[in-house]
């Protein structure tokens, strides 16, 4: 694993473009399991993630599953990967039209909680979910959810720091305290939409990052 | 289930007396197992807790475990109920010497990132886990780890609205959303802690809620 500082999440992988036709079934395969995947494993975790019932729920035999992934860990991985690129789309992509700083700092925050409440994922928070549940099980899912999590603490502090430099926040800010606090209010907004079925979070945390960005220009 | 608002968490239940011998030896194989589940199920989540590998690990008869819980469920609502007690003990009852208020505000703050840093339960926030984990989960377990964390955040409102009433909180301080915003720190105080073996966010916490206490006086 890589310890280099992480890049911010807006870069997102190109996807490889096949070369044959089979290749091309195969990968359209691939997306199939991996659009199922996802979403049993936002409800059910990585770790809840089986080929049979993956198979079962797509109706192919587990054997295709296994041959496209080879082992449950080849899928948490790539089921993992697949979560990252719809954050990338759902979150990232919606803001990287507002200038870096303070301007994409409200456009992450309003993407973020615009894709809490869309459901995107059945069972909340993909990232959320995942760093609960791997926290505590050593190997290489967990640390590419952390990795997942540090690039994506890393593009809000990135832009808090741009904002520090455009004269947009004051110099006292604390970019890593201040990218904490961000990131705890849409975990937070995520936690009581799922656990409690309530909205209200969602509105706590749209008002409450506002109001971290107003206290920054100070 | 009681739909009924939740009672505030600071009223611990009081333990049923043995009458007879058999009966607190039987309360004390209880208690230890309840002390060995609430580790393993940190850790591993709920769903993961099996009176099997309960039995092992203490190395008593499975059949023992399943006599004083009779089923998965069963044993899943007794840790849980015996996290609750542990939480009361280290976050709960360390403040209930503070006024009501902005005092007690602030000493919950102090013991809930004390709790975070002494590592209580090896795999983290009991009840942080097990709020991601059982969200998905429809049935009684989902159900009462909602419950424990209403009556948490039901504390934090009420000390919230005592503040307001006592006169040194502003009355515009909206108890609900500042009691969602206090909670969102901690829990991800416990996320970084966790998923990157970093306590920089329990500082961040700590410096946090200091700030969202003096932001209440004006």
């Amino acid at each position: 694993m890589s310890t280099a500082r992480p890049q911010p999440l807006d870069g997102a992988r190109q996807p490889a473009q096949p070369t044959d036709g089979r290749r091309a079934r195969g990968m359209r395969s691939r997306a199939a399991i991996l659009g199922r995947s996802v979403q049993m494993a936002s409800r059910d975790g990585l770790e809840g993630l089986t080929m049979g019932e993956l198979a079962g729920a797509l109706d192919v035999p587990k054997s295709s599953v296994f041959a496209l992934f080879g082992s449950k860990q080849e899928l948490q991985l790539a089921t993992l990967a697949a979560a990252r690129d719809i954050l990338i789309e759902h979150v990232v992509l919606p803001a990287i039209g507002a200038d870096q700083g303070a301007q994409r700092l409200r456009a992450l925050g309003e993407a973020w909680c615009a894709y809490l409440v869309s459901d995107v994922f059945a069972g909340g928070c993909f990232l959320c979910a995942a760093s609960a549940e791997m926290d505590g099980r050593p190997g290489i899912v967990r640390e590419q959810v952390a990795r997942v999590m540090r690039e994506w603490v890393a593009l809000l502090e990135g832009n808090i720091e741009a904002a520090i430099a455009n004269g947009e926040f004051a110099h006292s800010v604390d970019p890593g305290a201040m990218a904490f606090r961000l990131n705890a209010l849409g975990m937070a907004a995520n936690w009581q939409r799922q656990l409690f079925d309530d909205s209200a979070g969602v509105r706590h945390t749209r008002l409450a990052w506002q109001a971290e960005l107003e206290r920054a220009r100070r």
